[in-house]
């Protein structure tokens, strides 16, 4: 299954996606939650589009989309889990994940403006394939890791590098500035995904193609990092790992390069969809 | 108001504390939320409190209590804000706020059980003082910053040290696992403290007194934390600032003194209460 939520801003409601149209699920009467996927939601969805198949109303295509999951408890992010990224910023390869956390106000929909913040001039792309959590993991081994995917999103994890790198302490300061994490346009159901850790994700600035990387380059595997994740905090069903991303950010360049009011950014991972974002100057 | 939430874990109830006795207010219908902050309910639970005086059942005081605030979207910590405690763990005092995010699956009751994680050597307590967030702020002005606090709450920001700074990567690796953010036992608004730069709070650990440290010392004060942390991240109604702790943890003594199963820790601020936790070996 492909799970979208499409509509007005903190207003959107719950869609699916069958043979490229959308088709609004509102009537199954539940948002892409916490509570939704802890309590078996996906099976539950599965036959609610099943029964009630030729009847559900057809969404338009110029609809504008939300993440495909509504806020969840925490987004958590792993650093440095490409080799050729990690290379390009000048930090060393690492011996266990880095981990930080991006603010879920950051949260956008896929095709939503980015807007740099007041006094950024270091603000930069990430194309991240991110892992959807199904159901409450604590301490999960790494052989079972996958029974607690509920799917897969494509996600823009939007960094400020002055504010992550210049501003003394952790990455948290320059990861959730507002609209810092465009997911989307749809989740995918694990079951959609035929193999993971082979898919192309890439992203372009303008037209032209910054980053074009595969998963199989992935340093630490999801079934690893979800283990490895679950060691130090709960993931509750609906929470984010967002597992990296390859070489070519705009930190990675000499000079370097970064957004711009203007720019257009465009990304996409293989039965992930694409995502296009348009950046903005700051305003409050 | 001191507003406390009680009753069985997951399952508490609100209530408020008047003349040092708890009362129910259940039948105000409310959890402390984000609703509940963000539609001023505050301002609607003293109205409620008033037009039922002498009609609130009262509440047992053995009664658990939970963490006064429901989970919020976020808690924000500043670290290294007591030159003192700076000084202990080798650490020079910060140009600017040290950020970092604890997982809010970590939130826990006021006299709740800690659980030392598995593979923990390094477990260790920090008494601070913690704002809770009146409205959301976004950029928000030093002058203005004191309108978006609804209150205060003692939190133990209890720390695993090697996985906080021996694990490679930024500090929210030990800072969320479960049961590592004790809080409450309530949350007093604003105008009952009169002078929250004023205040003192301790920590003792099987009765010995281990911090004793005053929020006068506070490296950056409060009304600058918010506008602060408010410029690389939107915090929402309920949202948790954590201010940062005194010297006195385990990390500064030499040697170092960690938790250790059959440990009570008990920690104060003034005006916000006490709180007690017993230490307990890691159980899944």
């Amino acid at each position: 299954m492909k799970l979208i939520r499409f509509g007005a801003v903190g207003k959107e409601k719950s869609g699916v996606i069958i043979d490229n149209n959308i088709y609004d699920v509102s009537a199954f009467g539940e948002d892409y939650n916490e509570q939704f996927f802890e309590n078996d939601g996906l099976k539950r969805l599965q036959q609610f589009v099943e029964s009630n198949k030729g009847k559900l109303p057809k969404v338009s295509a110029d609809e504008r989309l939300g993440s495909p999951i509504a806020r969840p408890s925490k987004i958590v992010c792993i650093g440095l889990n490409y080799a050729d990224h990690a290379k390009e910023t000048g930090a060393t390869i690492p011996a266990e994940p880095v981990i930080f956390m991006k603010s879920t106000t950051a949260l956008i929909g896929p095709n939503d403006e980015v807007m740099i913040p007041r006094d950024s001039q270091k603000t930069d792309w990430e194309v991240e394939l991110a892992v959807v959590i199904g159901k409450k993991a604590s301490y999960v081994e790494e052989a079972e890791a996958m029974d607690y995917v509920a799917g897969y999103a494509l996600h823009n994890d939007v960094s400020e590098r002055e504010f992550q790198l210049e501003r003394n302490g952790t990455w948290d300061k320059g990861k959730g500035c507002d609209t810092f994490a465009p997911v989307g346009p749809f989740l995918a159901t694990k079951e959609e995904i035929a193999d993971v850790d082979n898919l192309r994700l890439w992203l372009s600035l303008n037209g032209k193609m910054m980053q074009d990387g595969t998963t199989a380059n992935l340093i630490f595997k999801i079934p690893f990092l979800i283990s490895y994740v679950s060691r130090f905090m709960t993931l509750l069903p609906g929470d984010m790992i967002s597992t990296g991303t390859p070489a070519g950010v705009g930190l990675g360049f000499n000079p370097q390069v970064y957004l711009q009011p203007g720019d257009v950014v465009e990304l996409g991972i293989d039965g992930l969809g694409t995502s296009k974002q348009k950046v903005i100057a700051f305003t409050k």
